[in-house]
């Protein structure tokens, strides 16, 4: 694999930005403003960086126009450079051509259908009547199940698990570990079983369905539905090791951080923002264009787009024991405020 | 795979409920009050949905004897209508009978036995002295290490890992992604180690054992035990990505939601609902019939039954970082409310 | 397999510790002070259960000077019990010796260079230009992807999976279901897409790190950087479920308990205990010998060692309701205490 190269001219051109300094230089790979080295494109999209452009000693850098004059070296004008940086480091990722075909250890059912072109790796399996579109890349590993259908350019990396009745939309990407597909989970508490009682398992009949352009992060589950099937709309972003219960449904261009989670029938509204951590109860329905901060647990429905926050803040040990001590009395704490209040309001 | 079919009476007969309404009436799937169609059976367990009930145009409605008679159509009558329907459900679960004997390509060890009528998927691997009994399944990419044994009629869906000395009660149900019997997190630290100090491993000796009619959600990690056994008693439900530390106990019939914790040695009684998220700190023990809400995090042991909550409520976020700050200050407020109140009770 | 034997006085030597008591006694196996018996070693290192020494069945007890008059039998005195113990406890783990060599079902690419003693088991697969040292054992279903670099000695038990551009130092140990390189979280927002914007991936075009002498837990994921690589020192161990973003760096010989999570670009000292479940934001610094207790949020900089919390006690739920509801209205609560210091202070 020899690394690709591009001349600030071509990724200009190719890119539609403003180009400032030397047409000529080679570019050959991507780094920080601090790390980067005559070969390599920086970016500039956070002020916080901003007296690092001084110093950089990349060969050309992407940033605002207001940022341009500051630049030691060459530029690519944008009027989002991070957004543009994002699409030219797509030329250095490093990447091997999946090769299109069924590896001779993988086991594929006899009414599976699988594009000609669509790649599937070492020790893949293939269910009964499950769907790979063309272009689609199953790396080593996935297990697709029964009546799964695998979108168009999707791109299983790894060891993907589709249980059953999973539909991948087109260009979906689904990180190694992730599991779509598993039973919700769904109890009744039968109290004349034996015992004092026993649980029952309720069926779960639906399926899950991830709309084009969704990303799904490493170890990430989402159970299939009960009744009805667990969705999420299209260009929808979910981290790592984040847990989506059955008949959940989570809108378009929402994207949550790593370790969130969200329990049954809870409905997330499109262009949210979830924090790492964050967790959002049953049931609960959350507007559009809302952002949760890390670790915050939604217990109530949102209606108002915004920001949302719980939890309390980080001390030094000592401080914070003598704090939540006094949490468990603030209720008294407060009737005796108020007891006080009531004395002194009296004439 | 054709749908199954059942008429009313049927159901009725099967599962000992009293009918009312047309008995030929053939059922051929389930759904909810607002969804269901004319074949299709709903119930009506939660208060919540009884609006619901006069407008569903489900064939049958399962309920109580109290809503019978707002049903706008035929029902069976039920003492607990969720569990009735969790049974009749059951019946339209798609299912492939998993075909016994085992896939060419998994690799089975010598001196593993493997009842003749379990069915073992592809890509299997089974270790050295393990044990599959009657009826069970092991989905795709199982790995059943040294010395485990999975119990009759117990269904590995796919990728599930059992590291090693794991045992498996009766038709437990373990979901992928599960890990039982990885090494628990033991550590020793040895400050006369160079540098400051390191850390030395100790060894994880024990195993992990789960009874009959268990459930293991995805993605979620049971350890074997430092010394003796990691125990799961009877019953006991686990959703997605839960992580069980090593030489834990949970009592029988104990339901533990999504992305709940346990730390090393807590014991867990009997009956306890504990809540999404939530933490159960080392060594702690927790009462019979305990429930833990969403990600509060227990501290201390619990000796009564009961319901038991931390943490603080969501609030926009202005407002949350406002009270927030204060909570720094909270001992201090309280000992000037204390001074105020001496103050106020002097003569 | 026969269990390991061993003599008192052997282990005495071996481990060079003080014996007390027949040194001709076989020790077979371990146990804890209450449950071993007459074959087995024990150890007390905690104080808390000093008062099971004196009825103890273990045939020697490991313990420090001050304790050995107490021991009812025999004993081996050392500084530090619990590494001694640890140490002796290796002895009796079982361990079917790995078999060098490639499983006739592993995917080995032509590229990919494995040591002659290395051990790849049933179903692996290893990419091009990836390297496996000496005595390496990959278990069953490994993933070793593109220029990846397993080192000698590591172990990666089974069902672990490295994405691309991984290095393992000298005996890493990772536990199954682990994912190690798989895509940072990266995204830019692009406003000037369709309907009110979408998200553009970042390529992720770093590695991951390991030191030598890391512990990776069960489903446990570390995400490749975005530029230059996300890093574990030496001796870095974590616990089951825990994600740790890209370019994360973390100082040797840190532990961190499980489902604890690091968000991007995070640098974490050396010697630092973060409990399980706790958080810690992107782009924050923390100290050498800091101690995060369990599900503490750290949401700045921790520039001192020492002990830092956040959280609120747990308590029954109809109390913790009420003091809940008051943390809504801390801010207003401080500001009247204010109110009535203020007339109060007024002649």
């Amino acid at each position: 694999m020899s690394a690709p190269q591009h001349t600030l001219a071509e990724l200009a051109a190719r890119f539609d930005l403003q180009l400032r300094g030397d047409a000529t230089r080679v570019i050959a790979g991507v780094g920080t403003l601090e790390s980067a080295v005559a070969e390599q494109l920086a970016f500039l999209a956070n002020p916080h960086y901003r007296p690092q452009l001084a110093s950089t000693r990349a060969g050309a850098v992407v940033l605002r126009a207001a940022d341009a004059q500051a630049c030691p070296g060459a530029c690519l004008v944008a009027a989002d450079p991070y957004v543009a940086f994002a699409r030219i480091a797509a030329l250095f990722e490093p990447s091997t051509p999946p090769t299109p075909g069924i590896h001779s250890s993988a086991a594929v059912a006899a009414s599976a259908v699988v594009a000609a072109d669509a790649s599937v790796g070492p020790c893949c399996v293939i269910g009964e009547g499950a769907r790979v579109d063309a272009g689609a890349v199953l790396g080593p590993h996935c297990i697709v199940g029964e009546r799964c259908h695998v979108g168009a350019q999707a791109n299983l990396v790894a060891r993907v698990t589709l249980v059953r009745d999973v539909t991948l939309g087109k260009r979906v990407l689904v990180h190694p570990g992730a599991v779509l597909g598993a039973d919700g989970f769904g109890l009744a508490f039968d109290k004349s079983a034996a015992d004092q009682g026993a649980w029952i398992k309720v069926p779960q009949l639906g399926g899950v369905r991830i709309g084009d352009d969704c990303e799904i992060g490493a170890n990430t589950t989402i159970d299939r539905g009960a009744i009805g099937d667990t969705v999420l709309e299209e260009d929808v972003r979910l981290d790592n090791q984040i847990q989506i219960a059955h008949n959940v449904r989570i809108g378009a261009h929402t994207a949550m951080a790593g370790c969130a989670a969200v329990a049954g029938s809870a409905k997330i509204g499109r262009y949210c923002l979830i924090g790492g951590g964050a967790g959002i109860l049953g049931h609960l329905e959350i507007a559009d264009h809302v952002t949760v901060t890390a670790r915050a647990l939604v217990t109530h429905s949102i209606r108002a787009a915004g920001e949302y926050s719980s939890g309390v803040p980080l001390q030094e040990n000592p401080q914070w024991r003598r704090n939540a001590a006094r949490f468990k009395h603030l209720d008294e704490l407060a009737r005796r405020l108020q007891a006080l209040e009531k004395k002194d309001a009296k004439p």
